[in-house]
């Protein structure tokens, strides 16, 4: 971080709110002793950063903690969930999610469409859904401050716009200029119009693997950890990274694209083109054909063919051992090599390797233990937070600009509002939407 | 970064030093006001803190520059380089370079050690020659404020331990504990004796792939980059990313092996215990072996092989343009892998990759076009610098405290140089030595 010129004292206030709303975000109610511990910052400058944020209507205080203290009493601080919030979108190949996050990661309301299988659906239908959706699930006392979106495809960071997105059938879809687009423009609800979002709110995308990590990272398996891998087995490999605490993003938003090593020159065509990618060997796919389930994944199969597979290895079933030590030889394999160029310090396996995580395991630690060049301390952990944890990585992602600096994302926010107050309606209270989780 | 306590103003003020300094030691002598442009500080913040650095005796003032500059002419402002120096030293296999260099990278003195080639060299044999030579390398003005070492193995960042350097036949060695040691000894010089460093001096060792990429990020073909991958073939692949303006150094140090990714699991034996790995497909001996030159690698041969070879390409060989064909496409599939995984700007290829750039170019671009998932954004480019990157990198690992918070080392080097001096016959002033690059 570089202090800019002129406002150097201003920076430092602007900083040190964000890191105690940080604090407060990720790790829920804190006393303000705890805060001042957590952040080298003396009690008196976090009673002035609490009732600042306080005043921004971001955290409140309440009764002291007397949990074992000494001395006097600590006022407890903890955020406000209920009112400023992000609007986190997954689009997934079979359905999307749209869900409305509190600070703190509180859910506040969800609501899921499903997606014909398999059928192409065209971006600007599928925008206009998630627009419908959103302006059900958010309540009219609440403001969204940023949209996060989470999709399987290949996202530049800058702007939002996806690549591609094989599973999807989409190329070169301005995703985040579309969401943005339909998400501010004023459509009508009971008792006026209104939009879902004001003109400034930021919409930011990026590949649902990348956001399983910052999830993971914030709230789950990888919490505390630094530098972190995250691979997520589904038919492809979904990666995500974490360097230095940062996620990696690369160049132009790209980077983590694991499911694209190659492994094997010599083996099966790639959906990207190449042959022999780290997915092709070590995917659900091959897993499933291994095991003699080769038709299994056509969508009346009753069952969750991966389950069907994973139970009947446990129970011993030859054809079913050997599919996952095959499968883990090949996972060894690609993350051995990962090890040696990123050295973490934690692994998270997620999807099918970490909901099989013990029929999986012993296959890879024999190929890292031949294989990874590093003294063995890095760590093979399942997932924690299962399959919505690329929605809240969406959430995360759309609080990082309040987070980073609440002062001037608020202010900037309520300037913004009030230019376009006059342009617009304000709605009265919109009916409650059914899938809801939290009132 | 994050601002500590009680002390804001104080942080953001060597902050600015560090901002102002690293500027200076990186691009050259600036005049002021093109130092408030580059740092977003004001002119009379920048005048605060060039006068700071001056009375540290870190930079001098000089004449205004006159440069088409309208208005007030603003004052040059330099690196002083002479007396505060770092101790550059790489350890390769048949030779370790011993150096003194100044802030703004200029290499004052330098000298090579040859080593015999193939002969196992002890550890602490090694450390007391390089001992021997810094200290008459350096001369009595001089005041080393870090060592930066650089040594072909698998090193831990925290100490400087080398985990294994297979080509010096070394394994879990306390490198960085030896050479502190060694060089904290005062011993016989002219006149007196002298320590070759002080008590508090950091000594910081690092794979010399990951200061060849830190050289090339700060002086070289990646300058300006923020996300760069670095590939040296050699015998092995020797790698180092830079990823978000910063090396990477992964959990413990041992990050940037690129060499070992497995890209053909029924490839050849490597050094490592694997198979197939990326430098045993895409390395100087498989290259020389398909060229026909099985035998080439003898020390008595008199011509550098490789070069050889790459001559018999560029004059149409066919044995030694299937050779480059075939190099060049490994190459290309590790690549093709990394750019997936790190999403790169620039790729910079060092080492005989490096020198014969024109003939692997072709083959490498032709696989990346099919393999590499994103838009063809990424640049090949040839290093810059040369076999003295990893040394150039090795005293930007040793300026790195020094430029990051100038005033609190300085401080606390001059209060344990007065603690020790008592315990220290100062020497009179050492005989200049061969090998000297500048006076």
């Amino acid at each position: 971080m570089r202090i800019e010129q002129g406002s150097t004292h201003e920076a430092v206030r602007r900083h040190n709110l964000s890191v105690v709303l940080r604090q407060l975000h990720l790790a829920g109610p804190l006393s303000r002793s705890e805060l001042a511990m957590r952040t080298d910052l003396n009690r008196s400058t976090i009673k002035a950063l609490v009732a600042q944020l306080g005043s921004l209507g971001l955290v409140r205080e309440s009764d002291a903690d007397h949990r074992g203290t000494r001395g006097r009493p600590s006022p407890m601080v903890a955020v406000r969930s209920g009112r400023l919030v992000v609007l986190a979108v997954e689009i997934a190949v079979d359905f999307v999610t749209v869900a409305t996050v509190g600070l703190g990661g509180r859910i506040h309301a969800e609501q899921r469409i499903d997606l014909a299988h398999g059928a192409a659906v065209r971006p600007a239908v599928l925008v206009r859904q998630v627009r419908d959706v959103a302006a059900e699930l958010v309540r009219p006392s609440q403001v969204i401050m940023g949209v996060g979106v989470a999709i399987v495809g290949l996202v530049r960071g800058e702007d939002g716009f996806v690549h591609i997105a094989p599973n999807l059938g989409w190329a070169d879809v301005p995703l985040g200029q579309l969401v943005a687009d339909e998400l501010r423009v004023p459509t009508a609800v009971a008792g006026g119009s209104r939009a879902v979002i004001g003109p400034d709110v930021p919409v930011l995308v990026a590949n649902e693997a990348d956001l399983g990590v910052l999830a993971e990272h914030a709230r789950g398996a990888a919490q505390g950890f630094d530098n972190v891998l995250y691979l997520s087995g589904e038919v492809g490999i979904g990666g995500g990274v974490v360097v230095g605490g940062r996620r990696l993003t690369g160049a132009n938003g790209y980077a983590g694209e694991l499911g694209h090593l190659p492994v094997n020159p010599d083996g099966r065509a790639c959906g990207c083109g190449g042959r022999g990618c780290w997915e092709t060997e070590a995917g659900k796919r091959t897993f499933l054909r291994l095991a003699g389930h080769e038709q299994s994944e056509r969508p009346e199969q009753p069952t969750d063919p991966v389950a069907h597979v994973v139970a009947a290895a446990k129970a011993g079933d030859p054809q079913a051992v050997r599919a996952a030590e095959e499968v883990g030889r090949w996972l060894g394999i690609g993350l051995a090599g990962l090890v040696n160029v990123f050295d973490p310090d934690r692994v998270v396996l997620g999807g099918m390797y970490g909901r099989a995580f013990d029929v999986f395991e012993a296959a890879v630690v024999e190929v890292l233990k031949t294989r990874a060049l590093t003294p063995p301390t890095v760590e093979l952990v399942p997932a924690a937070l299962g399959p919505e944890s690329s929605l809240i990585g969406a959430a995360e992602l759309a609080f990082e600009p309040l987070l980073a600096d609440p002062d001037g994302v608020l202010t900037a926010s309520l300037s913004a509002r009030d230019g376009a107050a006059s342009a617009r309606v304000e709605s009265s209270p919109a009916p409650r939407t059914k899938g809801k989780r939290d009132g």
